[in-house]
């Protein structure tokens, strides 16, 4: 066993405990591979939470000694004012949950009732301040927002910040606001496997004979890439960054949904 | 111009107006083709909200004068626990906001500020209650319920339920518990095309000319469906219902996602 989350009453697990697990890897890992994340938060001025598409890593910050879950989301005024209003007020920052959620596949069972997905699915609860975008002399960028931006760069596709017109501009930085997420704690779950049908569908031949029961394995696949179309760029071809990235996606996305179709993986029982 | 959601307060868009959509049938669309959900809600224990990926569907039942929304997930009893609680004190149900997002495509652009997705986010927010699971007799299911069970059950694969052991057994009725959400509000938001530079880099030799920029195609990939290994089901073919849907959704998903990486659909102005 490596390093765990600390288990609270708000990341207990009621049901499935077996698919649960508090392990700081998985959990990383899922953040780190999932192209986008939901972000949610209550807000004063009505009943239905805050629930936000984002795209973010989780890194850990030269002196920081902890790694801090960063956040960057194109809709943005509204979560960020919220979020400045929590920072003033307190120290604490807003409080926020993020999930990251992978489909590896449809189970298909004999009945209804037994029918699942191969998932996983981690959750991140944590404190979320606006990381400043500029330095002390308001004109270049601030260090750890510039970290944060090229973490963020990367985590699309690896290595893309340094092959970009890099540093941003002044305007650009000021533009861009990124949260930076204390973690305090958090959980995963993971489904795997074929179908588990009950033993009385098991038993009937009407049943197990005529239903076809499986799993149609489920990944996220890279399409060949499409160029801009830029006039001063034609010609370029696609470069080894991308085209790399994409093969190796591509590969390992399907060796995991298909194996895990069939494979019990750690041998977890299901329900 | 269809039916469309009414702007409240909270479904208002801050930033990006032209992204937003307040459109009925692309907002149900991209709820009923999403493969999981995310459910947030506020919890009265913990400062941050509960987040849970789960499966949904939009539906009308007989009867009924508008369209809702039926969930159903595995990480069940806090949030029936919470449901119950909210509809025993009041009729209106537990406040939740439920999201649907797609990633369409990485667009790399030449600064790293100019990255953006393409993608199609959905978010409704409504009151959740309890679907009761059996009648009156407390042995036979509940119409409502197995309607909604059927619902979400050709939502994973459709023309699925027809093809399993139905009807479910009281037993399976009463540990399958279904959420019914009446919708109050509801918006959308869709990225849509090439990549957009700033005119000093789209300008500038040493960046266009040498930094490329594109858009990656993604879409969610069904592979070769994998049989269950049951032995009183060997021999049994992939079914119609199963291999038809991977094709036709492999092929519909893969031409919008390469579509929509070079075109600008209904020319939205983007930044």
């Amino acid at each position: 066993m490596g390093e765990a989350y600390l288990q609270t009453p708000y990341a207990k697990f009621n049901r499935h405990k077996e698919r649960g697990t508090y392990d700081v890897e998985t959990i990383h890992n899922l953040i780190n591979t999932t192209s986008v994340l939901h972000v949610s938060f209550a807000t004063p001025d009505s009943p239905f939470p805050v629930l936000l598409p984002m795209i973010g890593q989780i890194g850990t910050y030269a002196g920081d000694a902890s790694p801090h879950l960063y956040l960057h989301g194109y809709v943005s005024s509204r979560i960020m004012n919220v979020t400045s209003s929590a920072s003033s007020s307190s120290d604490a920052g807003l409080p926020m949950t993020v999930s990251a959620t992978k489909v590896d596949g449809l189970v298909l069972a004999l009945s209804p009732f037994s029918h699942s997905y191969n998932y996983r699915s981690a959750v991140v609860f944590g404190r979320a301040t606006v990381l400043p975008s500029l330095g002390a002399d308001k004109r270049t960028p601030a260090p750890e927002a510039l970290w944060a931006m090229e973490l963020l760069t990367d985590a699309v596709v690896p290595g893309r910040w340094a092959r970009t017109r890099v540093p941003p501009t002044g305007a650009e930085m000021q533009s861009t606001r990124i949260l930076k997420v204390a973690i305090e704690s958090a959980t995963a779950k993971v489904r795997v496997g074929p179908p588990k049908d009950e033993r009385h569908d098991l038993k009937d031949p009407e049943v197990v004979g005529k239903v076809w029961a499986g799993v149609v394995p489920i990944w996220e696949f890279f399409g060949e890439p499409v160029p801009s179309g830029y006039e001063g760029g034609k010609g370029l071809e696609v470069p080894e960054h991308v085209g790399d990235f994409v093969e190796n996606e591509n590969r390992n996305a399907q060796e995991y949904a298909v194996g895990v179709a069939s494979e019990e993986v750690g041998g977890e029982e299901d329900e």
